[in-house]
């Protein structure tokens, strides 16, 4: 199996750093190849901007769409989305690590979607979803958050994890891959910053990481996120209303 | 009433640039003052990194919060930052201008806040919800999508509006904003990639900029979304259990 990891934190020293190691050499000693998309360390631009396109389908005004998928046909894509699609291309698990930031992924993994996930290339109004062009890849988000697990639960005050989650599932699904439940890490704040017992802190850390390596065994056999797809979904998009899930 | 406008669009003649142009105008004909922070057009870094922090507190490891923590203190943010709270400082209403893609903000407005919301500055743990440092300011986010709204209804493909704005509402809501209900724009794809026919469409545009110029009249004084605060929860920040809410 061919694994790609998308690491997305400045310091490859942090505890997502670790994380990003342990996956490395857990897969590999299961004898899985493994590549690594280190966006700090590469210095990739998360921007979807002009400059990106020097070769512009339409010159008056900047449709993101429309270059991205004319540079797609006429193989001009910029060099770093080239490298990130080849990397998709080759992987059969995708596991993006990265720290929980304002609700959400770092800048730099959100535009990771915004720049990679190029429209008339790897989704078009015909391919997407369960019709999606990764289809039968598998992704896994391994994310870390700053606050204990309690306020993450469904009515803990830093919201419902799994809602929280929600859009970047989405985003993953529509590429037609198969997602896994997210590895969570919750209460990563050591230090000068910490709420907790620094002894207990570093114990339990170190049950997350084994924790994260026995995950990484059966990566390829956990049952995915149910999606609906196509074939529930109506003319317009919306889950037919004979659908056992339409009552909610 | 002093309104900050965040427009995070690469295209200052988009619909999302109109959409920006026509609350300008409609603000200051009803009075008030407006400023614009035009990330795109300022050149505006969305990723949060060591080279902000030429001065570290922490050498040998970059901890994003430290930096930013330190940096707040001694008053040695990067220039970009200190201009962005300066504007938030001065803003009675803030609205977030900007398309959604990937299910989410383009990345130039998350990174927007991983560095200007900064730790110790305007949000730690005591000062954060409704005993937030923004209290008693209004935010709101006036979004584009690509989609027409049925894919974005409860059960449609494109998944729950409402689910997809929780993150964002949920980072307004802990810097001690009001968060007023989103406007929202459906269906926002023209030209060569549009699905539907032009003229309607550009029709529909129209009605919806002056939708748009109509809630603006009536923002300062629209309810905002309810959130629960810190009277609401436990020692864990959990929902009490005897809350009314807690048994959904």
């Amino acid at each position: 199996m061919n694994t790609l990891i998308v690491f997305s934190h400045p310091e490859p020293q942090s505890f997502n750093g670790e994380l990003k190691n342990i996956a490395i050499e857990t897969l590999q000693c299961l004898g899985h190849s493994v590549e690594v998309s280190d966006l700090y360390a590469e210095n990739f631009d998360p921007v979807e901007r002009p400059s990106h396109f020097p070769d512009r389908s339409v010159v008056d005004t900047f449709q993101p769409l429309t270059e991205q998928r004319q540079a797609f046909q006429r193989q001009t894509l910029p060099t770093d989305v080239q490298r990130e699609l080849a990397r998709l291309e080759r992987a059969d698990l995708v596991i993006l690590q990265f720290p929980l930031w304002w609700h959400s992924l770092p800048a730099m993994l959100k535009g990771w979607f915004d720049r990679v996930m190029v429209y008339g290339g790897v989704y078009s109004g015909s391919m997407r979803y369960d019709r999606g062009y990764f289809r039968g890849k598998r992704a896994i988000c391994a994310v870390t958050t700053g606050s204990p697990a309690a306020a993450f639960s469904p009515h803990g005050r830093g919201g419902d994890m799994a809602k929280l989650m929600w859009p970047m599932h989405c985003s993953l699904y529509y590429l037609g891959m198969d997602v896994l439940a997210p590895q969570v890490i919750h209460g990563v704040q050591g230090g000068e910053l910490s709420y907790q017992n620094e002894t207990e802190f570093r114990h339990r850390l170190k049950q997350e990481t084994s924790n994260w390596a026995d995950r990484l065994t059966h990566l390829t056999s956990d049952a995915p996120i149910p999606f609906s797809g196509w074939a529930d979904w109506d003319d317009n998009g919306v889950l037919k209303a004979e659908h056992p899930l339409a009552w909610r």
